[in-house]
Parts: structure tokens; sequence; C-alpha cells
């Protein structure tokens, strides 16, 4: 993935240097890559090659990285680590930042457009603009970004709260596996449907794990501040209905998620992989 | 074009309605619409009716006005008002400027997919997100942001000034025109050649005019600070070849684009006035 990522970010040494320096330190700076572990297992469940869905992945973990760059922000989140490195406005400058986020934007719908080895088919291709422009805007993660503005410090329902976890991480996770799909024009409606549902129990149930570890987990194994959520008062599982009931309802979503995959058969071994470690790490 | 934006931004009452409500006031505040009236007017010179375009120009004016959103941050040029009245971040806040931006790059993007009025063909829309997306990013607008902080208060060439302004915003007027154009997959590949040198041509001469128009405007008809940038000294056409010198550009552009339109006949007046319009407006 890194290769994948490294091979697809404008060099270095061309002009703007600085932001090109800035986009590649944010984009290969680590992390789970959680989402094109996604695409790659859900490209195997459909059977596709690696390749094929390389660029689909590249794109949505571009999406994913602007979003955490502009979200450290001091206007945002104000957070000075991310990965255990300086966040991007730290090791760079605010302005530098907010363009690093506006760049990547455009590089990873520019990479459905004219990545060499994504399925050629222009309606295809298509598809994956208009999954991955819907799972990036308003009604996706933007959109939950604002929720979670607005809601800091107010008091607010668990569906609300569901609400803004489908849109703020929920959109990206389930676009992860329904691109893939979506590469494999040949895939029967039911069995969309199938890993769509896979994709909303995995995306919740990832969101509330993360919202346990900040309470549970300590900041050495984090490697950001534990309990920074509770905080800040954000509306949390763990918070609204407890440790346990949470932990249940990761349990239960865990179980849905691997129901879901059942006509797959061992094709989808590595999303079922993929479920037990998003939903039993502790990091 | 204020009936056909509102119509394709999300409703004020959505939910987040103060994200929504703000991407309406950055949009629907006004401004000249230079960008949709270059999509129209190549639209008529290929022979394409208002309504297949549109979506194009709706798509090109929301990435213009998120790159005059986030510019106006105060990490970036830090201004207050806009088309006279507050900036985004002044009459919302910044959190919310930020995400104006990043949620209405998407929303373009999105239109060109998803679209009723656009041609159907995929190939056709494809390579309209292919052309925004390379328009918008690092080899063109916000690559020419970035080139103009990194400027500010040093000596550059001529060269690398013309290199700024071919991007930051150069690289949208041409593509108004090569998206229109895009829309007539028909057009002879020497009439594309032809648009281009048209749109290259009157890219350049309105940045020199605009910066003609800011030594020499005045506050009041500019509806902002008149004098900015020299103020902040960055580096323009009359700062560095002189007043006589620049007004002597825009003509022989003007000249070089009416000459590229030569074959279009009388189905291109409309980019004949555009042109006329641009290089002798006094706000």
């Amino acid at each position: 993935m890194e290769q994948a990522l490294a091979a697809r970010l404008p060099a270095a040494d061309a002009v703007p240097a600085r932001l090109h320096e800035a986009m590649r330190y944010s984009v290969l700076g680590g992390g789970k890559r959680i989402r094109p572990a996604l695409v790659f297992a859900t490209g195997r469940a459909v059977g596709l090659h690696e390749e094929q869905v390389e660029a689909a992945a590249c794109a949505i973990e571009m999406i994913h990285v602007y979003s955490l760059v502009h979200d450290d922000l001091p206007a945002m989140d104000d957070d000075d680590l991310r990965r255990g490195r300086p966040t991007c406005h730290k090791a760079f400058d605010e302005a530098t930042a907010i363009l690093v986020g506006d760049a990547l934007q455009p590089l990873a719908f520019e990479l459905l457009a004219n990545d060499a080895r994504l399925p050629a088919d222009p309606a295809v291709r298509l598809k994956l603009v208009q999954l991955l422009a819907m799972a990036s805007g308003t009604f996706g993660m933007v959109g939950g970004q604002a929720i979670d503005l607005s809601v800091e410090g107010r008091r607010i329902s668990i569906e609300e709260v569901e609400d803004l976890h489908a849109r703020k991480t929920g959109a990206l996770i389930r676009v992860s596996v329904m691109m893939a799909a979506a590469c494999q024009p040949q895939l029967p409606a039911e069995l969309t449907a199938r890993l769509l549902k896979y994709s909303q129990a995995i995306g919740l149930a990832f969101q509330i794990q993360d919202d346990l570890l900040d309470v549970l987990g300590d900041t050495a194994t984090l490697g950001k501040a534990a309990g920074a959520d509770s905080m800040h008062n954000k509306p949390t599982h763990p918070a609204m209905i407890g440790i346990e009931a949470s932990q249940e309802r990761v349990k239960l979503l865990h179980a849905e998620a691997l129901a879901a995959l059942e006509p797959f058969g061992d094709k989808a071994d590595a999303l079922r992989l993929l479920a037990e470690w998003l939903l039993k790490r502790n990091h």
C-alpha cells in the first residue's frame, strides 16, 4: 500500500515542492490502512485481482488522510500529534495543511478517472466517482464532521449519535467495500446488498470500539491522548449506554457482519479476518 | 445560474443545517459567474443547448467558490469581506468555512457523475471528471495557491509569475471552455485545439487585467480594498513590466483569443463578447 500510494502522489521535487512534500508527509505517514484493507478484501470476495482495485484503495485513503489533516487544524480539533508524529500544520504550516487537504481530494477523483489499472469501462469508473463523491460530502464524511462540531457539549439522542457515526466514519468504511464491489459489475444485486450489510455493521462497530478504546485504553498504546473524547464531552456509546452494553453491541454487530458474508464462502475469509481484527483490536 | 446552483445545493433545512446554510450563503452570494458564462458561451460555439452544459457550469463554479472560501481564511489571505459581504468564516465560523470548502469539492464531482441533464455517455462524464480534477489539483488551481504563498515577498521571474497565473486562475478558466467542449464528443481535434488557445489567452489576460485594476481601480468600484496586492508585495505584471506594457500584453492576448475563434464563425459570438467584457471591464 505504501508503494501504491507513493507512486500516485506528485513527486516531492515537482513545483510546488513544499506542498507536494507535505502531501507525501501526510499520506505516507503510516496508519492502519483499514480502508484499503477493506477494498482489497472485498476485491478478493468478488473475484478481482489486487491491482484491479488498487487505485480505488488509494483514492479512498487520500480522502481519509485529507480529512485527518483538516481535522487536526487549530480551528477544528487542534491536535499536535498524529500517528506519533507532528500533524501536518505543525510540521509545515496551517496554510499548507489546508492546501494539502484541498489537493488530495481532486487527486483521488483523478485516480478514478485516469488510473491505468482500474477496470477500463467508463461506466464502472463513473460509478466509483459517484460513490466516493457521495461518501465524502455532506451526507457522508464532511456532514459527519459538521454534526460532530455542532453537538459538542450538547445532549443528543443515541439515534443522533449513530447518524453522526454513520456519516463521519461509517461512510468511508462502507464505500471501501462498495467501491470494490462496483469494480465487479457482474456481481448479483443480492450479493451487493450483502456486502452493504457487512460494511454497515463493521462501520458502526468500528466506531463504538474506537470509543471504548478511548475510555479503556492508555496513552502509550494508542499513541494519542487517551480519554480525549470524554474530556471534550463528546457523545459516544460508552458514555451514553455504558461500557458493557457497548461491548455487547460490538459483539452483535460482529455477528451480523459475519452472517452477511455467508453466501461468499471462503472467498470472504479476508473480510472475516478484518472484522475480527477491527473489533478485537486494542489500538 | 443562481437557480441552477440553488437547485443543486443541499437544502438549508437538511442536517447538518448550519453547514448547508453556509454552503448556500457562499455559493449563492452573487459574483460575476465568469466561469459559468464561459461554459455556456463555449456550449453555444460547439452547438449544444444550455441545459446540456449547465451541470458542468455549476460544478466549476462550486470549485471556484470553495477556493475563495478557503482563500479568505485567517491562515491564508485573512479577508473579512467578499463581494461586499462578510466572508464565510466571518458570517459563520472558521471550522464551518473549512468544511464548506471540503463539501463543495465532492458535490462538484457528484454533479458530473449524477446530473440528469448532462450528456448521458459515461465516457463524456468521466472526461469531465478528469478535466475538473486536474484543473483543481496541484498542477492546477491548488498548486497556484501554493506557489502564490511561497513567492510572497520573494523576487521571481516573469515566467514564474505566468506559471503561477496559469495555475491559480488560468486552470479553471481553461477548464470552463474545455469541459463544455468535452460535452460535444464529435468536435474535431483541430477545433478543440482552437478553443484551448482561446482559453489560454483570455485566462492570462484576465489575470493581468485583474492586477491592473488592483493598481488603477478604487475601493468603491471594486468592492474590496484596492492596492491590496502591491501592499502585500505580490508579483504581478504591472509591478514587474509596468502598467503600459501590461495593457499592451492584454491587447495582444485579446487579439490572439479572437484569432483562435475564427473557424467557428458567428456561433462564437458569445465567446467574443465575453473576451471583450473580461478584458475591458473596470471591476
